[in-house]
């Protein structure tokens, strides 16, 4: 198991996303897949079909984090503009990708045009996505990987890619949702946490209709220190008379 | 009806919707709404709960957009940082706000305890923001709008914000949906926004095992402008023998 913390970050690329008018289903996939690696996402970024948004959202994750994961605009209409936005990005030129060109040569055949061949334009030393689902593959480029926006060619393209990543060491997770309310729990837990120093603990309350309370998420690398804080909460929640509305039990397969 | 472009990014503080394990829900409600008052969200963040990354954030956002809105961390427990990481970006210091602390006293009574008595801390020099749900209430200091993470204070505490925003011109839409495939329209799609520089047309491809096909979706500040264009659109779709899917109609209400 690598010692190492590996992170990401992911980069929606598409005006409808922002608008809220599609849903955006890509994130969650990408970061349960992704922490199933032990690989932390720690940023999303959603941003327009726009070549200086794209340039500068690339430019300043790519730097931050191990792994920069974009989804969108890779199709094969006049607004599909991240390959040769990221090329700018990378300030090298966009250029066919012969292995790219015969797998769309051969898809389309006698249906090949000039917009599905700009499919097969790429930035200058990228290596190929494979698209098990559609065939017409992406790219990455050092450590930006671009797929596609629409979800299911989005999941086969991280599949072909999540065995060449690295993994860094599995965080483990608990949760423990109940009726206890914030307040009254607010400074246990708050004793607990300096407790646990290596166990992260979040407090989310819910309120709505039907109930309301608190879920504790606790998370840690450590399964030791996680189990030892987990049964210190349950202790808690128990001395203050909440049960867990949900069994649990600690999650070292995740 | 303002003339001037304004702009917002909304930022989504909180491990839970990072993780994937939460959906995010309140994106979309705030793009939706600051839509209808023609302020256009140009970026989104999800960021971690963690004060450097609240800072970085919300100090490259507020000096590129007119808004900044935040959603999380304004609760009262170990891991609400929200209102120091913002005080911190604002380089002032948290203060008790006096109106705040009489309205949590007010609410609480007897049970007020430091944990509750900490969420009237705010950035020197915040305004109040209403909680009309459960009464505590959240901050704006300059352009940053710290709101509510749970959905259902968010949406109350956004009402009372958006009378005193700026209104922009507002974007109509209208989509088009049909089973016309990508490479078909490419073409004729990239003459049409050629011809129509001030309408921006996205187009997002769908595949699955029930259909595939094309959504259309033109954008414009100008009605005139957006209504020729999604009549050269439609008169183009049926050139390929293509219906749209569902009925529409000039979208001037929104």
């Amino acid at each position: 198991m690598s010692e190492k913390i590996i992170t990401a970050a992911i980069v929606i690329i598409g005006d409808e996303i922002l608008s809220g008018n599609t849903p955006d289903t890509n994130t969650s996939h990408i970061a349960k897949t992704l922490a199933q690696k032990g690989i932390d996402v720690l940023e999303v970024r959603f941003i327009q079909d726009e070549e200086s948004a794209i340039i500068f959202a690339v430019n300043e994750l790519r730097a931050k984090y191990t792994y920069v994961l974009t989804t969108g605009g890779i199709g094969a209409t006049h607004d599909d503009i991240t390959a040769a936005s990221i090329a700018k990005a990378f300030k090298v030129p966009l250029v066919k990708n012969p292995k790219a060109y015969a797998i769309i040569k051969n898809r389309y055949k006698e249906r090949l045009n000039a917009h599905y061949r700009s499919m097969a334009f790429m930035p200058e030393g990228a290596s190929l996505i494979a698209n098990s689902l559609s065939d017409v593959p992406s790219f990455y480029i050092n450590n930006v990987y671009v797929l596609a926006g629409m979800p299911s060619v989005m999941r086969v393209m991280l599949d072909d890619i999540l065995p060449t990543l690295k993994s860094g060491e599995k965080v483990y997770t608990n949760d423990l949702t109940s009726k206890a309310q914030e307040y009254v729990i607010a400074e246990s837990l708050s004793n607990i946490q300096a407790e646990f120093p290596k166990v992260s603990i979040g407090s989310y309350p819910f309120y709505d209709q039907h109930s309301k309370g608190t879920t504790l998420v606790l998370k840690s690398r450590d399964t030791d220190a996680l189990k030892l804080a987990t049964q210190k909460t349950l202790d808690m929640l128990r001395m203050h008379k909440h049960e867990p509305l949900v069994n649990f039990e600690i999650d070292i397969e995740r």
